[in-house]
């Protein structure tokens, strides 16, 4: 087995810090596994637009291309915020997702059951949570054209274009079968389809690609609808699909109702190349640097790493068992303790997962 | 005073039965007021198109052009979803709304005391919620051109365009800032200023128009992170203004929240013409012409038609005392009844807000 090669982009906030403890997982991963793994640091976001004057310098793209898999940080902060659309961190994060292709956003959303009370919602309706989001990545109202302002005799009049092509929607669909194939069998597919025509191509890409999975239940399910009923009956999901800004919305609701939003991993795929895995939580400027910030969703993205880029199924587990164990052991971070309960550092955190690895 | 004049468009599903109960309520309060109230009848949704080929027929739009105020049950229902666009009930509410110039929807979101439990959330996060929902409802991705499919080289493409002027953008913001005035003073504008043109321009003018209300707080919030507040802490929440889209799957988010989805009422608002008021519930195929639906959210509708357009205020909080006297009295639709509690009919239910007016 040769070596992997591995993009590290520690980003904005405190991207940094949770991605070293990250790191230091997957070192200790290879040093037990007997691996061996590349890992090349690149710049992307606020503090690429400070130090190349672009927050997508080409050396990155060229840097995540070269590589098996691309570990990310977090992005932006107020510092970049009122910047022009081509020097904001969040346009480096968009231009990667498109320069590597990476059309597929799976965003496991779980519960952890010694984390459950930390949800507002109420534990009986947690427990056993476990919902599969696929989010559409490089289509939609995300990069169609045109997009702009234009002067009309009645003043500035502005558009977005969501855009779709068959092709792109029937491969997000196409893995939405496959990976409710894998799990429990049941596939929603999220739309507007009473509102939108790219929702109306949707729903019929979907008839015609459920065909192939006569195994999977598929059952469409409006946008407001579904927006509804992960907050009243999250545990009826298996896997949900659906287009890009649809996903942002849902996955966040989704993320914040099992009450550990800092738990949160995403894998970013595309069909051949790289895949790009992240914690679905920001960059948190407010609380950058001072080595407080959980790593575990950044841990739990290595886990999703290992699996879907390195074929590494065994060692995913594994690290996915050290950090379940060390919640139950009763270690948190602040953003997870309870008032007047102690807490750890970001750096012991890691340390603690390592020990359990 | 003169005699005022509502449409009444009762739509399908549970649509008649929960109408029925609301015109009861509006009779009463003619009676007891001293009021007079022609109420005419017109025809939307899948009764229109069954019996007259259409759903929205022109004199319905006639009728609710000539009346003060607009009252609609609801529309839709399995047997017309699979008609082609312009046989789906859901068009002429589209319809309705673009005909008479509906720019504002309002959502209250309340939570009823009584009904607290029956929500997922856990009763302190939700205690004393009072968010006040502002959808921009004519433009953005509803009616936006171009869209539709066309044949490439590679296939099926399909657009919708997301579409907004200067004047749409300004004039519901400034409503908000009105609405946010006469309450708690909060407004929250919700957009994707990261990733779309219009909601850039969107926050501009939200900034502009900011400067007339020095006294009113104006806080941006990306949808994404405001569908996690939402669930994190809905209590944050006075006014909320947001494009029609995002408006649509926030407002059902946070009616779900609240537990009580079948008691959440809304108005639409142009800048002249009559206002219409409905449920945000749907048309409830499943249990229409049982006798079993709530009325409470279509009564509610009233209370805010005799605000909103009749100029009413005592009669509006007449309406919602009584609904609160009926549910803390215990009275309940099959919908809230707890497992093994006795449940009202629909008629039943009417007949006790009446009583308590
Ligand atoms: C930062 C932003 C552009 C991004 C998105 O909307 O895709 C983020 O919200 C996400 O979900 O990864
Ligand atoms: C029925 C549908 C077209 C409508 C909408 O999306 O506006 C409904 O969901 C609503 O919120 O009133």
């Amino acid at each position: 087995e040769g070596v992997k090669r591995i993009a590290v982009l520690p980003g904005d906030g405190i991207g940094p810090e949770i991605t070293r403890e990250a790191v230091r997982v997957l070192e200790l991963i290879a040093e037990v596994r007997g691996h061996r793994f590349d890992l090349v640091y690149g710049k992307i976001g606020g503090i690429a637009v400070d130090e190349e004057g672009t927050p997508l310098p080409d050396e990155t793209v060229r840097l995540c291309r070269e590589s098996d898999a691309v570990l990310l940080g977090a992005v932006g902060g107020p510092k970049w915020d009122k910047g022009p659309t081509h020097l904001r961190p969040e346009t480096g994060l968009l231009g990667i997702r498109k320069a590597i292709g990476l059309y597929a956003n799976l965003r496991p959303i779980t519960v952890f059951p010694s984390l459950i009370h930390a949800s507002t919602l109420k534990p009986d309706v947690l427990a056993g949570v476990d919902i599969l989001i696929l989010r559409e990545l490089t289509g939609g109202l995300y990069f169609g054209q045109p997009r702009g302002r234009r002067q009309t005799a009645d003043g500035v009049e502005v558009v977005d274009t969501l855009q779709y092509s068959e092709h792109e929607i029937r491969r997000i669909l196409r893995l939405g079968f496959e990976l409710a194939r894998a799990r429990r069998k049941r596939l929603v597919s999220v739309d507007k389809a009473n509102v939108l025509e790219s929702s109306r191509l949707w729903r019929e890409i979907a008839e015609e690609v459920a065909r192939d999975y006569p195994d999977v239940e598929l059952v469409h399910m409006l946008v407001d609808n579904a927006a509804m009923q992960l907050v009243r009956n999250p545990r009826q999901f298996d896997v949900l699909v659906t287009e890009n800004m649809f996903g942002d919305i849902l996955s966040d609701e989704a993320a914040m109702i099992t009450g550990s939003i800092g738990m949160l991993p995403s894998a970013s795929l595309g069909s051949e190349g790289p895949g790009l895995y992240e914690p679905i939580h920001g960059s948190a400027p407010d609380i950058a640097g001072q080595n407080v910030a959980n790593p575990l969703a950044t841990i739990l993205s290595v886990a999703l790493m290992l699996r879907h880029s390195l074929g590494m199924e065994d060692e995913a587990r594994a690290v996915e068992a050290a950090v379940r164990a060390v919640l139950d052991a009763g270690h948190r971070t602040r953003d997870l303790a309870g008032p007047g309960e102690p807490a750890l550092t970001t750096a012991e955190m890691g340390d603690k997962v390592r020990a359990a690895l």
